[in-house]
């Protein structure tokens, strides 16, 4: 059995969020393995209603636990390291990273105990980290956030590129700028495999510099009458620094609001990767000063129900409040999702008087990630033998494979669970891993798959009835079967209460059963949950989760 | 005490939905009242969760029953329409609305046996109808439904112009064009107050015609290989009209899926306001169809999960399949909100090899309301004394006042259940009603304050818990207390099933509590929920909803 070079997405290639993905080289079943990124996403009404976080399901690289060589985390981003906390003891490799990212992935793994020392901080290319029959190097690279990487992978079958979440952005204001020549170098004696970030790949116009929204933002600043208030992603340091510039421009301070956005910025000049950020002043010092000299850094820009955003929207954060003439910029686009959230702070905005401005003329925001010609620009440079987009939602794949195609690149769309064979000359479908997403609901992780948020759905969908009934040392009822709702109407069509409409139905059930079905709780409680739904549907017009309890005397 | 002339919105100012209107004309309390539209909105699993429709709460109306004068519905909408099945019966008025309107309205009465004959069918301007002191009269405008109409109020104390929804569109392909001199005509003795729609009022570009869109339509169905399918609102008869014809161009049969799309296309033909609609062939007889030569019109632009697009994406519609090469267009917008539903269907067809075409360019789409250079296009026509925004959030009201105070003209952003009284010089607000939303649960209307629908978005966040406890003659604990959970994890950071924790917590409890609690309900009831939601914090990091069931024997 020959060697094999393999590639594995468990999170990431199929959505947007949560990515993790797999490297390995050697025989079949013993190949050495390098995992790339240990991501989250995040959890909504919809699907998940009560969970806090959505993890990969890691259980395959739990069962080849010996074979992991290191864990590689390309930028901060939650989405690429929020599980690394959470799942660390039980993969036990080490974690490396470059410095900015290190510093955020430590505090991850302080949370919850681990030693920080296992994260291991490393210089980009050309330095070399050999794992086994596979060498990794980090690739600077341009994003929204600091110290972003792509990953240069060797092995003896080839080169793997992966390019981590990119854009093409020549003057970032923080944070490397994009380096073509970089990116020449390592392409140019051959690429198996280009691994590549998909999000933008139906924005057909090219991708804008972080540095071009500077002067809009300076004047926007400059015009604004009353308080400015700016959100954003906290982990967004270039856009930070642009909002803090654009501030100190307009004879504005500096206030930082929300936990996530003190602790990014507070890592970022920690690390010497924020300079010339003007110095801040506490929520409490900016009581005193006129609300013309004032800008709010705030976290909270897609609509969360408790960021310093949506606090400052219902009327006070920290003895701040917002008034007719200020103004609230969401210097951010909002995700797909999560609308609902913001469009509620924007009219609790105007309800206050507060002048909102969005991006809706994408003055104010771009994006982190490659549109479509970037691509383009970085198929044509790395010119891979494969092109695996990762990184997207099926239809991202999908176009992105497409777009390689025209450019006359050989591409494969691989989700989730699907273990690709890169070795040889076309790349093949080796395994289908069982994959899925892990559910950290309170302290309790819990399998997707597992019911417990299905029953959730359908109680908030159906409601719940409870029907009780206590059964005698003969088998005989003791007394009628009692009837409790929760989120049901109290009173159905035909006027009565519908607990003592379903208590009559269920009473009379039971006053006739035989002693076969008395004795036997299945069956009892089958026959009680079902003329529960029954005489629901008659009185409610719904079918309600029906819980049956039977208390056994003696 | 002198006559006065009243505004009421009840729904649709504060929102974008659930339109329903109040004017009045007399004594304070004892004005002739017309309604305005009866409109619903739709549930989401954030909210509103297992709701079946969402109404205007009309108690105020049902008091002043015996004051209204009549029911005017502007167009067809179901947000402008789709509660007079259920409202009818309680208010009692007679029904006015256009003939398309008029036969939409009567199939909704129908539905819930009412008499059909209530709906009156009315001529537009100059046809006038007497309301007691109050003169309506219909304003055809040019929207996304055919026969849509504003209305002209006429009383003692001036005119009023409500807008109803409208675009400037001299080329609709269905319905009445954009007609200037009609508004120049009603406005040009004077008009009180314009009641105006404000969705688009952030919309900067002057919006496009209908007509606009129907070359690119033509060619993307010309030039696509497979079958095509396109999905937009059922309602939009222009655009299935443009669709169609763009179809028939390129050799396309056309089918319709969805009930809502054929019952809306036989009321328009119906009507006689959809001519030249090519025939149509049925799902069945499509099967011996080319599918180069078939174009399907399909329900379920916004991703609802049972509507025929949903239901092609998961494989299979009537027996008809997608697959690689086949084209799907959406010729709509996405509603805020609905994002989740349209993307997961949008990657299934993806997973089936379709391509997807959504309106990212605006080439396939026109929206139907006024853009902001067109509503300022009205105000000058109309200038009015006073602007009163509807139909929009709190954000599109407050916008629309100062476009209009732009513009010269004083406005009020008066929301859902403020009362304004236009007589004399300035607009004030007369009184602050309650006001709201009734939510259809099945069959059966409920509060949103009834707290019902909070109590299953407890249960999906939090989970449900239920601890029964059965106490003897003597108020002696008989047996231990049991624990039933649904939506939970079954084991916590103990190890040991949550139950049985659970269960040892509360009969410790039980054993050492004294005859006085044990006699209590009330204090039982506490102390076991409280102990529950302790253990369960503990074990799970999380705290259920607890219900307690105390039977008492004897």
């Amino acid at each position: 059995m020959s060697d094999r070079l393999i590639y594995l997405p468990l999170g990431g290639a199929g959505e947007i969020g949560m990515n993790a993905y797999v490297y390995g080289y050697g025989k079949e079943g013993q190949e050495r393995l390098i995992v790339v990124d240990l991501g989250v996403t995040f959890p909504d009404m919809d699907g998940t209603p009560g969970v806090d976080l959505i993890l990969p399901d890691i259980a395959w690289l739990e069962e080849h636990k010996a074979q992991i060589e290191g864990i590689f985390i390309t930028h901060a981003h939650e989405d690429h390291v929020g599980a690394i906390g959470h799942y660390w003891e039980r993969l036990g490799a080490p974690v490396y990273a470059r410095r900015f990212t290190a510093n955020i992935a430590r505090r991850k793994l302080g949370e919850h105990g681990h030693p920080e020392s296992v994260v291991k901080v490393v210089d980009p290319y050309p330095h070399m980290i050999k794992c086994g029959p596979l060498t990794v190097s980090y690739l600077p690279i341009s994003h929204s956030i600091p110290e972003s990487a792509g990953l240069l992978i060797d092995s003896p079958e080839g080169r793997v590129l992966h390019s981590g979440d990119f854009k093409i952005d020549e003057t970032p204001v923080v944070g490397d700028p994009w380096n073509a020549a970089l990116w020449e170098e390592v392409s140019k004696d051959g690429v198996k495999a280009l691994v590549c970030d998909s999000t933008n790949v139906f924005s057909a116009a090219p991708g804008r510099s972080e540095a071009s929204i500077a002067d809009p933002v300076a004047d926007l600043m400059k015009e604004a009458k009353g308080m400015v208030v700016a959100t954003t992603f906290a982990s967004n340091i270039a856009r930070l620094k642009t909002l803090a510039t654009a501030a100190q421009k307009a004879d504005r301070s500096v206030v930082l609001l929300g936990r996530a956005m003190r602790r990014m910025v507070e890592a970022a000049v920690e690390e010497g990767i924020l300079t010339g950020f003007p110095s801040t002043v506490s929520p409490e010092d900016a009581q005193n000063i006129p609300r013309e000299n004032l800008m709010l850094l705030v976290t909270g820009s897609q609509g969360e129900r408790r960021a310093a955003s949506a606090q400052l929207a219902q009327g006070n954060y920290m003895g701040i409040k917002l008034k007719e003439g200020d103004t609230f910029l969401f210097s951010s686009k909002t995700i797909p999702g999560n609308e609902r959230g913001v469009i509620r702070i924007m009219n609790q905005l105007s309800e206050l008087g507060v002048d909102v401005v969005d991006d809706a003329g994408g003055k104010y925001h771009v994006s982190g990630h490659a549109n479509r010609p970037d691509l383009e620009q970085l198929h044509k440079i790395v010119q891979p033998q494969i092109l695996i987009p990762m990184h997207g939602e099926h239809r991202h794949l999908r176009e992105h494979v497409k777009l390689g195609n025209q450019g006359g690149i050989t591409g494969i769309v691989a989700v989730n669970g699907m273990m690709i064979d890169l070795s040889g000359n076309a790349p093949t479908v080796a395994e289908y891993i069982d994959t899925g997403r892990t559910y950290l609901d309170g302290s309790v992780q819990v399998g997707a798959l597992d019911g417990i948020v299905r029953n959730r759905i359908r109680m908030a969908l159906n409601g719940q009835m409870v029907v009780t009934l206590i059964v005698d040392e003969n088998d005989e009822p003791l007394g009628e079967p009692w009837v409790e709702t929760n989120g049901l109407p109290e009173i159905g069509s035909s006027g009565a209460p519908l607990v003592e409409v379903v208590e009559e139905d269920l009473g009379q059930f039971v006053m006739r059963a035989n002693a076969k079905t008395l004795r036997d709780d299945d069956k009892l409680e089958k026959e009680l949950k079902s003329i529960a739904r029954r005489t629901a549907q008659t009185e409610i017009g719904k079918k309600p989760e029906v819980m049956v309890i039977i208390s056994r005397l003696g």
